[in-house]
């Protein structure tokens, strides 16, 4: 990296139900970066991850004219130790890259398929390993790691397509296994309802989430990110929808994902000292518990009847980065991007202590038969 | 695919601990494709991943002269929904690649990263998907989902690096959390003994599962294939290890993974009939319940103090790909290929039927604001 600026790359779209949140949240991470420091550039993944870089992918013009010039798919190589993207084609001319920051969203993306897409090439990168980014995209392992680690969550049971279930709690709520956002989501009063929810779910997921439904509850959001050894939690907020849960639900399935439904933030959400310090402890633990890296956004229900926090789910690449949620806490989006790229470096070097190959002579042992 | 052969590529070896038991099991699979029915290209990932091609990596000795020719090296595109191959240093040929066959073993290679790198083209392969994979490979979500799905697990406790855990019920069993095979696992008697495990145990992952140490007791080992919609379970297999269990772990970590320690494998295992139902209930169990796909295996430890069948780990893809357990049901290693390559069709098909994009307006709000 010389003196030279350092050289991001922002991963932004590809195939996942959030593509759009994806792009607009990696322009506006774009558009935080310190120039002077950095320098960057987009790569934008198609709906089929073709991957894509042009300085038009700098503007959100080009993707509301849904014009991709065909001509500047990239791909990645790893020359001693240096990642470098090239044009298809133009064989002759490469460019380094340094850091990769994912901004992706969803099933498909931000799921792990991306890190170890950059994995193979020993990308150094912002977010969490593939192991931890696949178990919190699922809404089941999400669930049975909560229960094994005794932290607050709803009673739920699983259901595998083409199986038969259990008896059913209602009212209910249903969730694909696999799939980010609130798409797919319903909640359900009897077995119709339940019948039919699935059948929707099962168009997404072959695996779904039954929960009982808490229907009289407040929503409170509070991210982490963490800087050298030290984890920051943001500040919380509370998430406010204009209709009653039943309908939301539906509501946020038949629109556009995470932009959709357009819930009112209240930030800091109005909360005592008491329920704010078992947010930002449990949701420093869940950090270090299932092993995350970067920024994270934890999203918690609150039982208003039962007086009773519940864990609901974890985003491993949060929308917006969650830098809202930072900035009120004093640590503005750009300041957020310097502490991402710092422990990125930091990350991957201790990860490289680890043993991950060793000398071994097992092709020299004699009994070796290799064609029977 | 034409009328022409159907193009297959194995996919072999990797950033991973267990590099050369993948080399040896993806060349056991090359020798038994039926070459009239399949072209088939060797994928041989070296230990910083890089990806060759060549004729020469067909034969265990290019391997064991440990000689790889850089000139080699390819990249990986897909134009038009199909696959191709193409070399670094030779830009005008590319070579298309129907299906692919990841016989990879261990963290790093097998837990999804290389299924990640193949999801970014859209590729057809024969074994999990990203999340399953993920979630298998990792000790403590295994545990949390058996719980989950209540099969029978031995207890355990989860040490994080750099945090005090809880009181050890002695004799216990240290595993790191993502490595696969045996390396890394130690049983302890103490607590001195617990801290020198726990000690090796961090130089793999900072994750770190502790269970109760069954002393007496047998391995068996059953192997599971999906063949369209039907799960075949495998001939059970008793693994035996020439010393006692203390020593045993010690010498395997020393040495070379999972092909040394010498174990004899008594096929059919001698158990009696309602042990053998049990274990071949619980593997096809199993097998929907972390969505699985492809071949795998599934490791049982019976207690023969308390006569208890409990699961000790999952394989994604086994060693072999646990050919010599399907061979003695009637089905051939070639055979088995056929299974899987058709099986990898069925499932791509299956899954792109569910809906992972969809058209979206978000880019029109009004209210859309990026710069700050």
């Amino acid at each position: 990296m010389n003196n030279e600026k350092i050289k991001l790359g922002i991963i932004i779209g590809g195939k996942s139900v959030e593509h759009e949140i994806s792009v607009i949240s990696g322009l506006q991470t774009y558009f935080s970066v310190d120039h002077n420091k950095y320098d960057t550039t987009i790569f934008y993944l198609d709906k089929n991850n073709h991957i894509y870089v042009s300085k038009e992918l700098n503007s959100i013009e080009t993707y509301k004219s849904n014009y991709i010039n065909k001509e500047k798919e990239v791909f990645i190589k790893n020359i001693n130790n240096q990642i470098y993207y090239q044009y298809l084609n133009k064989p002759k001319k490469s460019y380094p890259i340094d850091i990769f920051i994912p901004v992706l969203h969803g099933y498909g993306t931000e799921d792990g398929t991306v890190v170890g897409f950059l994995d193979i090439y020993q990308a150094i990168y912002t977010c969490s390993d593939l192991i931890p980014s696949a178990i919190i995209q699922d809404k089941v392992a999400t669930k049975a790691m909560l229960k094994l680690g005794n932290f607050p969550n709803v009673e739920g049971i699983v259901a595998i397509e083409g199986k038969t279930i259990e008896e059913v709690p209602f009212p209910a709520i249903v969730k694909p296994a696999y799939l980010g956002s609130s798409i797919g989501i319903k909640v359900v009063k009897n077995n119709e309802e339940l019948e039919q929810a699935l059948n929707v779910a099962y168009k997404y997921t072959n695996k779904v989430l039954i929960e009982k439904a808490i229907i009289n509850f407040k929503e409170y959001n509070c991210a982490v990110i963490k800087d050298h050894n030290e984890l920051i939690t943001s500040t919380i907020e509370e998430v406010k929808h204009d209709e009653e849960i039943l309908s939301f639900s539906q509501k946020y399935e038949k629109s556009e994902g995470k932009m959709s439904g357009s819930p009112n933030r209240i930030i800091p959400a109005s909360i005592n000292e008491q329920l704010k310090e078992e947010i930002i402890k449990i949701s420093k633990e869940l950090y270090r518990w299932f092993d995350l890296k970067g920024v994270v956004r934890i999203d918690y229900i609150y039982d208003l009847d039962e007086n009773k926090l519940y864990v609901n789910e974890l985003n491993n690449i949060p929308g917006s980065l969650a830098f809202y949620l930072f900035e009120k806490e004093g640590i503005p989006f750009t300041k957020m991007i310097d502490i991402l790229v710092t422990n990125a470096i930091i990350e991957k070097h201790n990860k490289d202590k680890k043993i991950t190959t060793f000398e071994s002579n097992v092709f020299n042992k004699k009994s070796l038969k290799l064609n029977k």
